[in-house]
């Protein structure tokens, strides 16, 4: 028997992340069972176990297209010659984030597929186990981006850039909690917004030095 | 017959509402009906609709009392003789919040009842409204807050501060869930992880005003 070609095998398993990302947009992470994403993906069942085994594979595969493309344009960002300023970063992830999310093919806003995530991580072992193994990586480069900043003269040599790694990755999901729940937030203005904090002369971070 | 006393009136809507919470919170919102509420509360179907003819109307109150001492918190940081700097605005809320979600008497976790509307507000127009009412407001007040910043001169004249807002606000979601979900934050050093990224005498915002 003739083995399948790596392009083949990889485009099956596209097929079935998208019907995935269909279904867990559609009706949330909960309510969308193994037989829903067979039904969606008009495969066969033996197929798409042969792919992933369990939900949790797929809620893994569904999350890595987002993050791997997310993690791509920071990894081109911290590889500049010249530091980048954390705020810029942060508009690169949205930026990158939001074009994922309305510019792939099935037209999945992939937002909604996190915020569902959340939800069902907190009553779930499991995924929220798989949450954490995506995110923690997501938030060191952002560490990462803050230390090199530091690095080059822009912070005190002393600076908590973890914290600050914390804070930077703390402003993804309020922007996406904003934009699908109030509707009102763009990148630029929202990226403009950290720099409203950090504009002055005068800074925050000086005045609480004393408090 | 006589009147029943204000008091009693208040004390019993307390009880629903604490009925309420733990099952949210245990269960999620999708999975909680009235039905479920009115068994957690001991009490009659009838009692319980009087004072709340609906699940939304539940949320809302539920949401209402972390809300309301959250903003009560944000009007004395508002009414303060000296503007507050941002960063201890949002100290102040986290604080508020976390107090509410650990000190209360039935231990009930309310971030992760937060989390859970998040996710089934997606899906339910009228609770994305009731969130988008209790949003609001508390975003309004960070915003009054970077605003009162600004006019005692520690940021520019015309700095975009509803864009200062929905960046303090939307760090308060990101607190939620990595306190939640990866579990290694916590309240003094995320809020001084923002005054990292505003600490520099070269700041971020100076940098990119040419960027």
């Amino acid at each position: 028997m003739p083995r399948r070609s790596e392009e083949h095998l990889e485009m099956r398993r596209q097929q079935i992340v998208r019907a995935a990302l269909r279904a867990f947009a559609r009706d949330g992470f909960h309510a969308t069972s193994m037989a829903d994403v067979i039904r969606e993906s008009g495969l066969s069942a033996g197929a798409v176990y042969r792919y992933f085994p369990s939900k949790n594979d797929l809620v893994v595969a569904c999350a890595s297209t987002v993050f791997d493309a997310v993690r791509g344009a920071l990894a081109a960002t911290l590889a500049a010659p010249e530091p980048v300023p954390p705020d810029r970063a942060l508009r690169h992830i949205l930026d990158t984030a939001l074009q994922r999310a309305t510019e792939n093919a099935d037209g999945i806003d992939f937002s909604r597929v996190a915020v569902t995530a959340w939800g069902e991580a907190l009553r779930d072992d499991a995924l929220r186990a798989v949450v954490r193994d995506l995110y923690a990586p997501l938030r060191a480069d952002l560490t990462a981006v803050v230390a090199r900043w530091r690095d080059a003269g822009h912070l005190a040599p002393d600076a908590d850039v973890e914290a600050a790694g914390q804070v930077l990755f703390g402003m993804l999901p309020g922007f996406l909690l904003q934009r699908l729940l109030i509707g009102d937030v763009e990148v630029d203005r929202y990226t403009a917004g950290l720099r409203v904090l950090t504009a002055s002369p005068d800074t925050v971070g000086n005045r609480r030095a004393t408090g």
